[in-house]
């Protein structure tokens, strides 16, 4: 049985300024997740593979659940001692996701290349490959790799499956097409351990959250098709700090008859931040628009003035008025 | 580029007698989950493609997040009808899976054939094929749609992702091969549409479901390598009779101190079931034959008389004793 995938083939200037390159700063984006450091991981190890000197940076740290990655120590934080001959900025859709790490006053000789996967990337380089079709820069770093004829090693391949797993959530998000679970079973086949990366990066979570989930979901209500939880200050100060519970408004929303999904979650400075998600067929665009914040039709949030019991009334007014878990 | 799938091919004789098959009645296991219910409208959408008229039967109805499927409203649990001239059992261990609907008074006349990929499947067909080395039964369909010549349909391929999708969480168990991820991908391509059937068959559960997280999450505990939670009756009287927080024990083992992952659930009767998990390195198959259980090392469970405060005295006593969260 023969398949085959229909590669990407990035841009020729691209390829010929990687070849001609010898020490390329690599910078992944400010509050890093899986799919900034395996693409930064992978585009790394692929440029070392073909005798460059390249250096690559963050400005924030590697989260924990990252940490199992190959080379992930090697990420600076400061790169004041390295002088590139080209920048190149990955998953990062503009200039202010580089943090402190892109200095344009020091690096304006060396041109900027733009990696990136997000439908609203700005352009901001000399070379812009954007490509919103592709589920994660990971996606983009291995057409790369295809292009400049490289086989991955293990190392390689797992940094590249874990951005492809992490940005599409294990393969759950709707843009997860054939390609891309054909690319992850070629990623297998060459060493990159499925199993050890989605209990890594998907699967692990700190004691703090799991006791937050269960505070917060023991404010579960349900409205017609909105389902909704609260995440207040009180439940939180005995928990180290930790704000938000991550995970929660995904989960919520797999009720049967959940149509929209609403976390409330008291901000440290008493603010109220709001996430919606809704299941296709809704939008939750509006709403979060109307409260001065923002997204997509399936995914939005806002933060909000007010006390949290004052918040929750004002959402669910909106949301009955715009109808918005209707079908 | 291309790339190729190692099949397995089914045994010479089951392809012959499904060829000369006209009346197969097919068979899946009571209590059916969705790759006892995908591999069965698989293996029924194949058979019908080749001429035959077959019968798809189960003794229990087919779950809420499974009804999705093509098909699955023709499956009966009445087969008194139907004169079969070959039985297939799909993904069944042992002849007490198929339940009611098979009378061996009634279908002496017919052959048995077994198709499961349970390593301890007991051999009980007149043709027996087992492939433990496969994630699911819905994997094994494949390859007998493959040796059969067969082109997946939308709805065959729908089927057989399902199975493959419900059986491996997702593509998050320790078996799920870049073999399994590959067909995945194939199946795919001919039009399953992955995104819907994650979004009903593994993220899809009940409003009580989540409230009873809520309530079970809020009695999270940790001991060293140990993170438990408890499940009383007393927490779910108002839930419609839910008994399982489902899910749950996987979701603490997540923890990042967590070597083992216990849930205690106070059944109906007031006997204790104890859910265990392991992160490997861990062994919990020890404890539960200790207390009449079993299972496997990184996943095992037994009953026990007693009050819940009590067995988890036991329990962690045990668990302490065998040290069964060293690495």
């Amino acid at each position: 049985m023969t398949t085959s995938i229909n590669l990407i083939t990035p841009p020729g200037e691209l390829l010929e300024l990687i070849e001609s390159a010898r020490r390329p700063l690599l910078i992944a984006h400010i509050a890093p997740d899986g799919d900034a450091i395996g693409s930064l991981l992978a585009a790394g190890i692929l440029l070392h593979y073909l005798g460059k000197e390249p250096l690559l940076a963050c400005q924030d740290r590697v989260p924990v659940t990252l940490r199992f990655l190959p080379f992930q120590d090697q990420i600076k934080s400061d790169v004041r001692d390295f002088d590139p001959d080209v920048v190149i900025a990955v998953d990062s859709s503009d200039p202010s996701r580089m943090g402190a790490i892109y200095d344009p006053d020091r690096f304006y000789q060396a041109p900027l290349v733009v990696i990136d996967h997000h439908v609203t990337n700005v352009h901001f380089g000399d070379i812009n490959w954007v490509e919103p079709s592709c589920c994660a820069a990971a996606e983009m770093i291995y057409y790369l790799m295809r292009a400049l004829d490289v086989t991955p090693t293990k190392e390689l391949a797992s940094c590249l499956l874990t951005g492809l797993v992490t940005d599409t959530r294990g393969f759950r998000t709707a843009n997860t097409t054939a390609r891309v679970v054909g690319i992850a079973s070629k990623l297998m086949e060459a060493g990159a351990p499925l199993n050890r990366i989605t209990e890594n990066a998907l699967n692990s979570r700190s004691y703090d959250l799991i006791s937050l989930w269960g505070r917060v979901l023991g404010t579960v209500q349900r409205d017609g098709g909105i389902i909704s939880v609260s995440n207040e200050r009180a439940m939180r100060e005995d928990l180290n700090g930790i704000i938000r519970a991550d995970g929660v408004v995904s989960f919520i929303l797999g009720a049967y008859a959940a149509k929209v999904a609403v976390v409330l979650t008291e901000l440290p400075e008493g603010k109220i931040e709001c996430s919606f998600r809704a299941r296709p067929g809704s939008d939750v665009a509006t709403i979060a628009l109307q409260l001065g914040g923002g997204g997509h039709p399936l995914a939005s949030g806002c933060t909000v003035e007010g006390t949290l019991p004052d918040v929750r009334q004002q959402v669910f007014a909106l949301l009955r008025e715009t109808n918005a878990w209707a079908e």
